[in-house]
């Protein structure tokens, strides 16, 4: 019987890659994504989208109140969603769409799920370089959080295989990234990164998250299948 | 200016003599409980009605949608809620009641509140002697949580103070807890234990939190103010 993996599904370039990759290493996947208030729905369609590309065994959507309701974010809130690499994000600052525990909630979520389907593997596609300076995407917190997994659950308490929490783009750069996903036919042209779509659904082009992904696409020799607003 | 303090507060007995403490220590506190398709509402309202003896701060309630989706435990899906103590809590092992990676989930959300309320400061009501086998409620899991939390956030990064997770009943037994509560006036008659209270909100009285609770409060030659099914 093939192992289950549950996988953190954003419908994003990072972890669609994630999904590919754990899919090429022969596990059933169970993909969740959060509803969290994130100002667009496009990236669930996305992230439902791959879902459907890979037939995964099972595609949960949890809606998270909790961003909404404390607000903080600009991805949350109505703080602006920055143009270009803002200041914060060049030297290393925590920036406006930082949200508040992030992964640690979604990583929780994805440790109830892997309990409840006998999955001993959480993969999850954070990435320590090119990562826009949030602090629960470094390596040391994804470190901390398994080891409290473990102790949360019924794993760590009677024995059983404990979980791990995969990482394989955690040292990557995004031009690597997308190499390796490209290398397993993850399947770009449904992902979503724009944090502020158009209503056409193109992308701007111009935020953060727009600028890393076509950066690393750029530096891999790859042309980006999806649609933007401004020329790339 | 007074610091604030997030407490997770569940209606019940324990939760109550946390924030009971955190008041006395002179704490501004946010309460925060969790909708996360228990059985019954009838915690909720006594959360509610903690908080506003307390005269808190706020009091934030969440929908967490997770556990009923996943099932896996008598508290959110149709396993029956044994009577008595059952021999799985007896004799160590973890019971029907305990719901996968619930607490993990709840101190994940209070880390997010905490950071966005400048609170350095969560009280949650674990306990470790009378503390029905739930691996969660262990004090190496907490030391372990806040250590995660700490690279979670931007107290991590910043060097800003530190998250500090207080348990002051993690080595209490129930009777002790109850005594610390009465004595600084925890409003008990409030309160609600039950995993399986009665149309008209009395307790069963043979459920294990009830039994737990009355034993407890036996112990510290206490009458429990609230209502039951049964005779105590």
């Amino acid at each position: 019987m093939k192992k289950t993996a549950v996988v953190l599904s954003s419908g994003g370039l990072d972890s669609t890659t994630c999904l590919a990759i754990a899919h090429d290493q022969g596990f059933e996947v169970v993909s969740i994504s959060f509803d969290y208030g994130q100002r667009h729905r496009t990236e669930l369609d996305a992230a439902k989208a791959v879902a459907t590309h890979y037939g995964v065994n099972k595609h949960l959507l949890f809606k998270v109140g909790l961003f909404e309701a404390i607000g903080g974010s600009a991805l949350t809130a109505d703080i602006d969603v920055p143009k270009g690499r803002s200041a914060d994000e060049m030297t290393g600052g925590i920036p406006v769409t930082y949200v508040p525990a992030r992964n640690l909630v979604f990583l929780s979520y994805a440790v109830g799920v892997a309990e409840t389907h006998g999955a001993s593997d959480i993969f999850i596609g954070v990435n320590a370089l090119d990562y826009s300076g949030y602090p629960d995407c470094r390596p040391e917190f994804i470190e901390q959080f398994a080891a409290t997994a473990n102790l949360a659950t019924k794993a760590g308490v009677e024995g059983e295989t404990p979980l791990t929490i995969h990482t394989p783009l955690i040292h990557l750069t995004k031009a690597q990234i997308v190499e390796q996903g490209t290398a397993l036919g993850a399947p770009y042209h449904l992902t979503h990164s724009c944090y502020s779509p158009l209503p056409d659904n193109s992308s701007c082009g111009e935020c953060d998250s727009c600028l890393l992904r076509l950066k690393g696409l750029r530096e891999a020799g790859l042309t980006d299948p999806i649609r933007y607003a401004v020329a790339a």
